[in-house]
């Protein structure tokens, strides 16, 4: 057994004593004067110190406004309840979606994985580094492959294969899983379509990483077909998932320089590489609350 | 002559528009809370619409508090004055060191050169882009080189010596130049070192740009240094100009990859555009009201 | 006027010297043993020191071969001819695919544009200052807009108008311009699709720059679409003209961060920036011999 | 227990298969005409097919040229010494200093570690993705922290306390455990420094990791400087250790970005990634032959 205390409270009291307090006051609603006077004026008189804040506006005409608030507030878990409900008639003024995200209230992911352990492997590790804020509540796999991994980790395995024509079944078997223990799943290389009943149950909570070229390449085979193309840039995109396959908001994007040098199997590995590092900040963002969702696009407070 | 009247009014009237009634408040302060909330009332009620705000707090206990608020306001040409007599009332409160800048006065620039015309090139070009949004109202130069070409975009050349021992004239000579005629002077390979007369004339608003490498080299010819050290990254690092030579806050810094197969000239060469990509950064985000200075290091809202 | 003189010869006597008896023999063959030696005995055998010498094979066995030897041989311009035919015996030995470019026979470009001018203005400037080591012998346009702004360079500018129906007429006049004057096109945002007639008579000669995003966007407006979708990266492609629109072997490729921050005019922006410096890039490997085709893909010797 | 079969060969008989009868053979010398024909003569007469072939001259006229061939040649293992002694003529005509590598001869390491796990973590876990070509034969630490982890990889740890002036008896413990079991050694933020004594036992073979910014800065707490002076790189520099402490031959350096809303801590943690990536790169190059040294600087063939 690996640590495993360790990797379940790898912050110990002092990060747990840093976060307590510290609230996130997360808002989008249609533009319009006075929005950040009403909020922070809010905050001000109910006794809260605002840390950050950051805010951005597609249109000062009749565009969507979009804000986060990072505050401290003495007792804040003792007060958030009331604190909501005195929001609400700011909220409703200015017809805002918001939420009041507790920042000690560390969020629970699971991840989804098929055979590949790259991308799983980051997320562990910056979590175990204390880098990833969150807390990983189990690992669900297709494939019965990366049992002994995760477990010498101390976290739950549960393999559910997708036989054909049976997705439906494993489906509800995660959601079994899922429910009431998690925050958001982590699609780390899960091989698997969802359907879109599973997406509705977590809306802009599914996060998912894919490979990026330019120009894209459709079909199968990608890196083969970059490799004949002779492209000079592997990317990488991470992005909620929707029923628009591979075209829901995307949270980050970056890529790697490559050459002629590298062989097919060269490119595969950039693009490991590359895919672990890309979801790992897209994760860390959402768990972090500093991604809001906008029709098909975001905006990451970073 | 080329273009000189594009040059000169690059942008039309369509800038100019969208420009007008735009204001910039810059605000630094002790923190503590309530600042967001009164900065933000305050603008609601002279009729302001936010636009953008950045902030930042270095430690929300004890530390030193930084906000940049775009906003838009009809006719804020007219109610300038009156706002900034109704907003010190506020300043005072929060002790703030703060200036509201007018986004369709358009800052006017000094460009000082010596014979390496790389830097000063990008300014002139980014400028007749739109890119730059400033005017250059003259370049000085130590060298009479640089005359044909500057005057062939339009602007006004200046050949001022800088003789051994002389280099109080010559800078007596430039304050006559620079004197309400400039907002703020870019050192674009000026190889002369001012003095700190100079220097206190222009705090905060003079930029220089010189490359950097990790690690550094002192003493002379860096480029060869760094070519027998093999270093694998060639920098640069443009900073507003102190009386601390080449150590004066940092506005922005960028690398570019080098290897073995770079002669010493190669490296000069990625250097200078490495130089030109910093520099025309560092004087976009200054013009643009986006760099803050707190001691010896740079808020910079880009 | 503006320093025609300098431009027309910016590398002066000094790297004229540098670049005589310097030849680059660029070699491609179906891939087996001894191909190195034969090579490297023959320049041997010639009298010529090899500078640099780059290779690459896409399979030891049944690949195809690449090969970029720069070597020094003391009066190469009068032994060439000799040189050529006694290469021919290895060559034919080897099947290859071989030429021998002469180093300081600087080559002669042609630039299409049509408004849009950060391409032609970073080639213009990068000539002068010495990097890019090629002659710009004409501008063709099919807008008559940058002409004062080329003709300042001392450039001849050509204005081409291509209208409805009359492409053909127009590429007559663009190759008669061409005829023996030029040994490469750069469409350096030239909006005009040109006909298989005209590719075929510059067949991996003509390099275009075009806009890249991760995905890629198809039809109208791809930065209003990249806007919408919310890209977090800006990318640029420079690539060999096939007749296969934008889809010939790619030569180079670069990315820019944006974020939601970024309008779809600062998109534009930087889709300018990122533009101009990977077609520079591309260019210069040109223009130097460093790029070899292969089917649809680039082996580049940076 | 982790997995421990796996990491121990993770390649499987497909990668020995492919590594074996590939050499590569590692040459520098002073330059003249007829290096590369004689070596590639040579290796066509052994029989040999190359399938890379990197070079590079300092100066074609006196100055040194460096050269690593890969090549295929059945049952080299076999025939390795004779080849080895037929070479030793053609390495006396031209004072080569030479060495032929066996690529299935696979590296074996000593990582040297601290209390810091992310530059180890990073190697164990490239090696276990078969990222990493090399065998990690040990894990030698001044403190017991890492011994659970290391070991759980079933990787042997020696815990070798350095007590003060004890330096030398734990050295004598630390070269008997590494005598002829390994080939290099890393230190992946070993924090002590080592004496010129084992230095000298490893020549070229002992690779270090450390911070680097844009400026240096010298003396304890380098993220405190860089964060009061607001830098916006945080850099790593790999290199090989030699009793010119910190200052031994680059072997890569990479940065990545950071701004005034980073503190102190995320300055270390972006520190720790950045340190992570460019010692895997450094160690991969390494263990696949690609630095040759230079007086102190490297020649990379990446």
């Amino acid at each position: 057994m690996m640590n495993a205390d360790r990797l379940r409270n790898p912050f110990g009291p002092t990060l747990s004593d840093r976060y307590r307090d510290i609230g996130r006051m997360l808002i989008s609603c249609p533009d319009r004067p006075g929005i950040v006077a009403a909020v922070s004026r809010f905050l001000f008189e109910q006794g809260a110190n605002i840390i950050h804040s950051d805010q951005h506006s597609t249109d000062p005409s009749g565009g969507t406004f979009f804000m986060r608030v990072e505050f401290q507030l003495h007792d804040l878990e003792q007060h958030g309840v009331g604190i909501e409900q005195a929001f609400a008639g700011v909220a409703e003024a200015f017809q805002m979606d918001w939420r009041l995200a507790y920042a000690d209230r560390i969020k629970r992911l699971a991840i989804f994985v098929s055979r590949a352990e790259h991308a799983l492997f980051e997320l562990l590790w910056q979590r175990r580094a204390g880098d990833l804020r969150a807390e990983i509540s189990m690992v669900i796999s297709n494939h019965p492959d990366l049992r002994e991994t995760v477990e010498s980790w101390g976290i739950a395995f549960h393999h559910i294969p997708v036989d054909q024509g049976q997705k439906q079944e494993a489906e509800e078997k995660q959601l079994q899983l899922l429910a009431d223990q998690v925050d958001a799943v982590v699609l780390a290389r899960y091989m698997q379509i969802l359907t879109p009943y599973l997406i509705s149950r977590y809306p802009c909570r599914i996060i998912n990483i894919h490979h990026s070229f330019l120009p894209a390449f459709a079909g199968a085979g990608p890196y083969v077909q970059a490799y004949e193309r002779g492209v000079k840039l592997i990317g990488a995109t991470a992005h909620y998932v929707t029923e628009d396959l591979d075209a829901g908001p995307i949270i980050e994007q970056d890529v790697q320089r490559v050459d002629h040098r590298h062989s097919v199997e060269d490119l595969m590995r950039i693009g490991r590489h590359i895919e672990r590092v890309v979801l790992a900040r897209a994760v860390t963002w959402h768990v972090e609350d500093r991604v809001l969702v906008h029709g098909n696009k975001t905006v990451v407070f970073a």
